[in-house]
């Protein structure tokens, strides 16, 4: 299957029926002949504002419906008008509002299906106005230029002045005036699929309309700039001539279906630096809101703002689609506190004893780096010796530079804990770190060395997501922990180390970390690098090289 | 250019600038090691909620930073974790909180930074906790379930909760616990495009994660239905197991970055129907929410609905990216009035030599049915004469049944629109109909026939949008009803149509109509087909054939 659409002839029903069953609509029944969505609950006091038009233009026209917006929306096939008899039936349902206006857009089904629904219901008695939209700009010469996505900001416009009240000749006259101020430009990247139609998909072109007809012209866009340029610079050219170059503008960028968010955020922040955010008076949330099925591209409206339009768009509605407006400005910043806190490494005092253990640890894990690594071969990347090494020469050097608090327990772990992290790079270095800082904390907190270890362990597996027997560093920290927290020796901790690491060779499956996809067996008989570089590094403390 | 995306490396910095240009936050300075978004004006007499994670997934995160969801966010570069650095730093930006919470999607990579930038805060004497979101069940038996689109009901709830004064130790969790009875699993027809790499793309899998990685296993969906119930049947086995099968469910239906508004609709119809709507305590609005690019797939998140969450995701926020809540419902649906107003036709009174030139029309018409085809031929379609021969075959046929009121000008010529209207199809008839609606109006209002075709007329060219010398059935139609206007006899006007369609094969461009794409070259000395059927009918009814 190509996509999430239901059968051709069943879309345009389930579009609607998703739309009435999330928002308080009432729904022409099924299969009567007329596709028509209401509000549940008008308000019979105002005038009925009344659109449609083809289907496939979702949200557009029925997620537009609702107290605030339209009264209604009549929905034809995909990419073509709803009946006569449908926009009648439409106008009928609001007989008992003081007049009904129509918003159509521009093309001739829509025209003369909604007009002739017009005269027909005159004839009734009802009281009809229609409002054409004609936004689009990309034949300057066209007799007749498209209807667009600024309809949707003449919906927004006009069910706003309805909702306060406004009389229906007077609401003609003002809604058209406005349509007559919309301009609206699209570009894609390709056409778009039609259900039930073999797909062929032209390339870039400028100039949509949104029934999938080929563009103005044929276009050729290096990057998103020159996209953006090729559907701006007409526009503003063109505000720039209507309304003058210092009117500040409403401006709508309408996802016309294709777009991924991301890009819509590409295209949103290009265009805020194309235009200048001081122009901008509003925007509506960059999204989908006229569309042309899944065409990838979009299309941008320009309309001079003023406070009877920005109160319109500004006013809450309840309906579907409409997504609200935001204030486009300059970002303000702030800069991060990036910097090490506290002070720098190495201010507290010295222990030489301490030292030198640390350089034996140090040591031994250099000269672990090619077996460590060829383990690491066998059941991950290859890099663990690496890696350990790096952080194991970070040590070292810090040493010869006297820049480690060896004196101090609190601020030493502190101290390793940043070197670990900065220099080992990965997740190791990162586990290290945590079960450093953590340890610091507990020391500084008083605990002894096998408790703040402990506790530091605890935060390795709880953030790391590992646990014994999981073929990690910790199948080897957790009996050398424990054995000192019972009072063992650090000779004694090292021995747990090493029958904890030495048992990560029976271990067929790795339960988290580097090991976690490799089949068990490949992992029979191999000790886990991480285990083996704690066993090296414990028994190198106590004194020994800590090989086997 | 495939997309509209800026370069690989600045699409992160395009993304949060946009974000942050559209709403009242702040940014961290760009370029400067840490990408964090907070909210402007935050209230630091409440716990701060951070979460974020790798980017790509807009509008997660920044986009739902604002006042009652996020306080802030941490963007990494596409699908990779923010450093610790910068985690850190967001987490002291709101050192000025009662604490801060850290909301982590459930990746070793998140688990891992977040987790030591907590610790690191911890020991810098900043209160922070954390909650962890494992809401994939793509995997029975994984260890570590991914954190998934859920996470955005984590955030609403967590956000809510801290808002209404909740403290950090209580926050946490009461946040938590409600994490863990969010399920989330996703399908996608395709994988994604990730920027800067060669795109290949997978074909459809069941238990995505979100950063492009395989699924859990292949699927084949024959239909949208099939696909639906491959993600919502485990997910509603899953809900059923763990807060039984009389659970009212928040259900959210996720698009992964690539569904049209029409393929969510159509999910969220087939989805409600599926559920059923009693099931569903509340919806998010269906919307694209935690997206992995432009991946063509969607997730569905379920959570066992109580009062607490309902309120927290009820409550309105100030994001860009938070769609709001609705109540789904079974459509309730309307009968429109469909049916012809008005009594039957032919009830008014007779006048013989109207009808006897009604029938020379028709048969005029009939006659002209081969010439005018042929006159199409050139220019347009070919089947103007067939379709103004149907009409005329429609009157003719009325007649014989006596079922035209030719005694009263507004009833004849209310029956005569809808005749037109219902045989003649295309826009000719539709046009023909509101001429004759639009007249009959103003017979009905007392206006003589000439008035009332001058009415009719301008209706015509409203709706039509074409006007006289675009080569239409307005060349003829103008000219005969001006001479009537002027007093002119029926064999005048006929004179005058006859003039005004031979003048159209003088016209070489047509600006509206069936002939609007034909070059000119194709135009010259060839009359338009809809002009000289109106010649035809004056003719007729002033008493000759009427042809040339």
């Amino acid at each position: 299957m190509p996509d999430f659409l239901s059968p051709p002839d069943t879309i345009v029903d389930d579009v609607l029926a998703a739309t009435a069953g999330l928002m308080p609509l009432l729904l022409s029944e099924p299969g009567c002949g007329a596709r028509i969505v209401l509000q549940a609950e008008r308000d019979t006091s105002k005038v009925a504002v009344l659109s449609g038009g083809g289907s496939g233009h979702e949200p557009a026209h029925a997620g537009f419906v609702g107290r605030g917006m339209l009264t209604g929306a009549i929905a034809g096939e995909v990419f073509a008008s709803p009946g006569v008899e449908a926009v009648l039936a439409a106008i009928r349902a609001c007989a008992d509002a003081p007049g009904v206006l129509l918003i159509i857009k521009n093309y001739t089904g829509d025209r003369l299906n909604f007009g002739l629904a017009a005269e027909r219901a005159r004839a009734e008695g009802i009281e009809v106005a229609t409002v054409l939209v004609a936004d689009d700009i990309a034949l300057p010469d066209a007799a007749q230029p498209r209807g667009l996505a600024g309809t949707v900001l003449v919906h927004k416009f006009a069910g706003h002045l309805a909702a306060a009240g406004v009389p229906l000749a007077e609401l003609a006259a003002r809604v058209q005036g406005f349509a007559d101020r919309v301009l609206s430009l699209g570009m894609a990247l390709s056409s778009c699929s039609v259900p039930g139609q073999a797909q062929s998909r032209r390339s870039p072109e400028l100039g949509l309309g949104i029934h999938n007809e080929p563009g103005a012209r044929k276009v050729q866009p290096a990057d998103v700039d020159e996209a953006l340029a090729l559907v701006l610079d007409p526009l503003l050219a063109a505000a720039d001539r209507r309304f003058g170059p210092d009117a500040r503008l409403v401006v709508m960028l309408n996802d016309l279906g294709g777009c991924s968010t991301q890009e819509l955020a590409v295209l949103t922040r290009r265009l805020l630096d194309r235009i200048g955010t001081d122009r901008i008076a509003l925007m509506p949330r960059p999204a989908a809101l006229m569309t042309s099925m899944d065409m990838h591209g979009f299309s941008l409206s320009l309309a001079p703002a003023d406070d009877e339009l920005l109160a319109a768009l500004r006013a809450p509605v309840e309906t579907l689609g409409w997504p609200g407006v935001v204030l486009p400005h300059a970002p303000t910043t702030f800069r991060p506190a990036l910097q090490r806190s506290g002070e720098a490494p190495g201010h507290g005092t010295r222990d030489a004893g301490r030292g030198d253990a640390l350089g034996r640890v140090a040591q031994a894990l250099v000269d672990a780096q090619a077996e460590l690594d060829a383990l690491d071969a066998k059941t991950g990347d290859g890099d663990a010796g690496s890696t350990f090494a790096a952080g194991a020469r970070a040590v070292a050097a810090a040493l010869a530079d006297d820049a480690l608090s060896t004196g101090e327990d609190a601020r030493l772990a502190r101290e390793l804990a940043a070197l670990v992290e900065h220099s080992m790079g990965g997740s190791s270095g990162v586990l290290l770190s945590i079960l450093l800082t953590t340890a610091a904390a507990e020391l500084e907190a008083g605990a002894a060395w096998s408790a703040a270890l402990g506790a530091g362990i605890a935060r390795m597996r709880h953030y790391g997501g590992a646990d014994a027997g999981d073929r990690t560093m910790l199948d080897a920290l957790i009996p050398a922990a424990a054995c000192l927290a019972d009072g063992g020796t650090p000779a004694a901790a090292a021995g747990a180390a090493r029958e904890g690491a030495d048992a990560t060779a029976g271990m067929e499956r790795a339960g988290a970390g580097r090991s976690a996809a490799v089949p068990s067996d490949a992992l029979r008989g191999v000790r886990d690098p991480g285990a083996e570089a704690v066993a090296r590094a414990f028994a190198a403390f106590a004194g020994s090289d800590g090989a086997v």
